[in-house]
């Protein structure tokens, strides 16, 4: 089992885009971060990001047949993309949605995110941290 | 004339994925099919899927082009993308959108696609012979 | 096993009604093109109309008894009649609806309706032939 | 040229129900109102009246065939009756949709009607003057 | 006095259509069932079921005009006619209306009654039991 | 008793102003319409317009004191004054609304009217002859 | 068994408030009537009210322990109270809604309730009567 | 410091109440376990559970007045509480909201939460571990 | 006649709670500065604050009793809180409510209040003069 | 400091104009009760009504120029006028909003005034008062 | 031709009002720059500004009677005036509509503008150099 | 300083795609226009066009990182995509957004961008000179 930590449009510029809303963590700290909480509970991770749409449903789909559980941060995707749900619903492994920021405090449009109602569960709000809470609680999941 | 047969984000996992909605063909499976067909109406056809939107523009700015009529299932992009119907509106050939499963039984937000305004007809939920009647209306709109 | 192709309001009035919208085939062209198709595919059709939704709520209850499979247009009611799509709602056999034009292009109050939920299927936009391809589809389901 | 003035669901009620909102003119006297109106004038009319939406939509197919001009009050099918909206957008003839109430100081459900945006005008809250008026005008557009 | 139990659309097809959500009484056990307990309280009762409009709103207007209270039933209708809330609003002798299914479970469209505005009161969920209480309520409003 | 015929914005450019939607009836031509309708009727008539909403409300404000019957077409006023409507609501002579289009069948902006809910009737769609009208039935209620 | 009758905020005040829409019956009328009706069908009741939101979820809390049976008249928390809905989700006894005053003939807030999507059935509008016909219902269930 | 773990109505009924949706971990099982956690990490922790609005207002005073962060799970107050929000928005220490379960795969109004805005984060789904997650997270907040 | 001015939750945190919207006067100075305005008008006033909505019901039960006038400041109730509206509605004394903050400029859902429709009058926004205001015209109404 | 009363349209129709709404104060009573109120606060005021927006907007902008508090009461206008609001929002000096009738009470359309998001408060529904207290409100700040 | 630039409502007091929105330009300095802008390409202009809507309807009147084209600035009457809309629909010359602020950064109400339908092309946000382009695209279409 | 120009979804296709809307220009054609104007103000300008919504998000990126100003034309995606906002919202140099047709004046869902509320500026409906005007005030802004 790997954990397939999963970054959507915009993220690989954390730490240097609008750090007033996400944090200074840049994504490397925050790569390196994850694979330092899955050596510590001794399971394997991949972080990726990407900006293309396709490349995610990709890494997705090849979730779904591995059967690795998904840590997903959609970014902006979360509030527009009925496909990544789609795809994320063949997932029968858990699936934690993880948002930086607290989205619920920002613009109405995002409030709704259609990749929640196909996760497992959500975590907003808790900076980087939320990516370390997800894989522990995967982790914990996947020796149940 | 080549009908082409365009098919959106997730449909090549056909077959394996939520086979209660979508049923139990497989892509390939599909894709024989819709050629059979084809090849007995003695039309061209071209079938094809992908994950990337900007692939599916193409393909449908090529149809633009060469005056091609087309078979599209967007998938979930039928319910966000304007950039796919902006593109199948410069389509002047026939246009004919399928779903496999029938959407007007799911989620609200499935029951609008931006595509079906700018085709001129649908099928929905008659499964993967949806395409085959698309695509024998399209061979007996060319013969008109 | 016959198909009962049932129309509802107006329908009556095609070839005359609008044909702009409906095509300049008229309601006998209609009926003799879905029987012949009924006999090439060597089913039983019973091709009817009616402009009295008591009329249709009756011929929808004996197809629920006798467990034919439908195909239905029911033209304006199908935006705004609960009674006919509760009444179908009781046909076990497969039902499809059937709309001449693409109710999808014209007003936002055509955009809904209360029979597709129920329906198995929904062929629109694609003229009198829509006709045709549910007999066939209803015909390959039988025998399937 | 015979003005068809055709009243829909509830109105052969006229005069006992609701006086209150509708006034205490019954509908035998609205008749002869109406008929006086058309022999001053010197055209033909005929009044009806019915709570069978079929029967009231064969009587607009009639009109249609026979391009008689309309008036039509629709009670309350105008607020959920598309049938009736259809048929009468067949009609070449002008049409005039008459209220005896003045349906804007009503219920929000009743300011709106599927049949004044297929008729030529509409009368509302001049009580049974409004079908005078209605033929009046229609007789006059006859006339030029 | 007669107090009238007036069935819309589809209710005279009771333990035979969807008895999941209707219970599997039939619409002559409950006519039985209504009858009885009229007489056991000693009042007069008819019971009637149609699938025409026309003919529903007819009964209520002989209602009207006789001074009888009404258990009415629209099924489907309730949601959707306005000329059958109209009629009953003529009537001045007490209204009950009955939903056998909790309507408030299912689907939003059934959450509202136009009729439930009209009437004096309103049982829902109750199944058969419904018309029962309905009838038991009326006798007692007559005898006060 | 002088019967207040009073005009809002742009409609003193009548007969020049997209005459497709307004007609090619002008200004002029139609105050002398107005004028002579009310020389037939015996009634007195005061014709005016104005671009000015001050001005409007002040024709109002007399009407009120004097009592006079009024005549009013607000133009676009009529989807956006409230004010408007609240100087005519203090007229406790007869009102009657006038619209030379039907908006009805234009944007749905143009489908509510602040002013229908405080006149006693409204024609709408008729030409200028709905002026002619509304005077003839002020006319006659005047003199019952 | 005890069937609960549970009355929520201002209903100790029935007789006093507003009687011109909850009628004269005072509470304490109300509950010897109650449990005459139990008497006489020989079944126990408890009837409460309480204007303490805690206080109700914890009699619904002992009534989903001891398995009885829930008349509940939630006054105006039905419109806003979803802990309420809540406890009384977790009742597998029957749980019967009544509501005094037919609240679709009032403000539109009062016509959506949150307990009735959780009730087995709701009765509205037929006065003090209405917990009778709810407590008569329960006895019949509970000896079924 | 003292971490505040307030739970709000319904949630003392843990384990026995619709296990289904909450898990069968008991209310008691749970406090053991967050306090096992704060133990483990060395943190003060003080778990309660209120059905009372107002004694949950106290609590969240209290930890507005000493400083305390403040773990919460509204309950079905999430929904509908503005006053309970407006108390936690005068708490400046941290605050994570926890649902047990995933609210975004349930009814819509369980979508929005008035608390979600003024906490920092929030964890939806991921059981009870969401409250072992915020604990940890709010305990190294502290020591940051 | 005493007056009874009534706080709803959290109103006892005055001047401790976000004072950049509520200002910086305590509860206490509020009630001295009431009591004082009383006593230079000669009234009598009972100034009391609760977080428990059961007590406040209570208390305003106590003025529809007395016959006492009310000035309310529901706080955050007044926006969800439709039962305080009902007890409201029965007092038959004249009831003010105030707001300190104005909550036209806050968040959309402040700018409803259910007790807005119930109280002769509202003053919002201009802080704790709002309540020396109501005493004062609540005094003045007294006295005339 | 001169305290600006501003009153929009229809003002000045006070005492003839729906007494049962807006009581039947005139408006000189209105003007001579706020100048003696000014006189007896010793502050200068300027009581002043107009049907002309432009002549309002221009009142406005010289309290703008001049730092003066404004008493608005706009009338209808409250409702619709963005560029009374935006004049306002450059005023320095305190707003006051006055509205002689409840408004809450009121068409829904009543309910939102684009003057209360940018006043510092709004006074409704006490009548003639409402100036008064305005006036004294404003005085009271201008010596703080 | 003479290029009108007609400015609406509060827009003579740029430079003084809000300049935080619109910028430290004057009104004078404004006009002053569309005149040099229009000397430079050898075209005519008219700069003017009004607070009275029917002055500014006279404008376009003549605009549409000259043929000349118009920039327009309509201020907050853009949201809210359907009368200045149909003015500008009946002018034939190239319309092209100036925001110096980006209202689609401004509250909700300000993103739709009646204008902006009836316009050829819209302007925002670029300050008042949004006049100046527009004055060079209008010179630009006249002398093609 | 190189201004980029980016061009999103099937901009490519100028020219051929539906002139009526578009204009004639092809893209090539627009280049080289954009080009010279660049050249003509002594300005780097950068012209390019994807269908791939990846690479435009990754020239936005670029054009955060090298302090570029930007004009866009999103084309479809302006309606859609949050991901383009959320990159360009990163940009601090200045972004005017640019639409060749009036988006205001076709579907009701194009009359929004999430582009719109992250630019300084819009320019729409002024066809091809849109870009150049866009081009000129970036360059003038530049040089300030």
């Amino acid at each position: 089992m790997t954990i397939q930590v999963l970054n959507g449009a915009n993220l690989g510029r954390l730490g240097t885009r609008e750090p007033s809303i996400y944090g200074d963590t840049t994504y490397a700290e925050l790569t390196a971060l994850i694979e330092k909480t899955a050596r510590d509970l001794g399971v394997g991770v991949l972080v990726r990001q990407t900006d293309d749409e396709a490349e995610l449903l990709h890494w997705i789909h090849a979730a779904a047949d591995t059967g690795d559980p998904v840590v997903i941060n959609p970014g902006g995707w979360s509030h527009t993309s009925v496909v990544l749900a789609d795809a994320l619903a063949a997932v029968e492994a858990p699936v934690v949605e993880v948002h930086i920021s607290n989205i619920h405090k920002r613009e109405e449009f995002r409030h709704h995110s259609y990749v929640s109602s196909v996760a497992d569960g959500v975590i907003v709000g808790l900076g980087v941290q939320g990516y370390v809470m997800a894989v522990q609680w995967l982790a914990a999941e996947g020796t149940t």
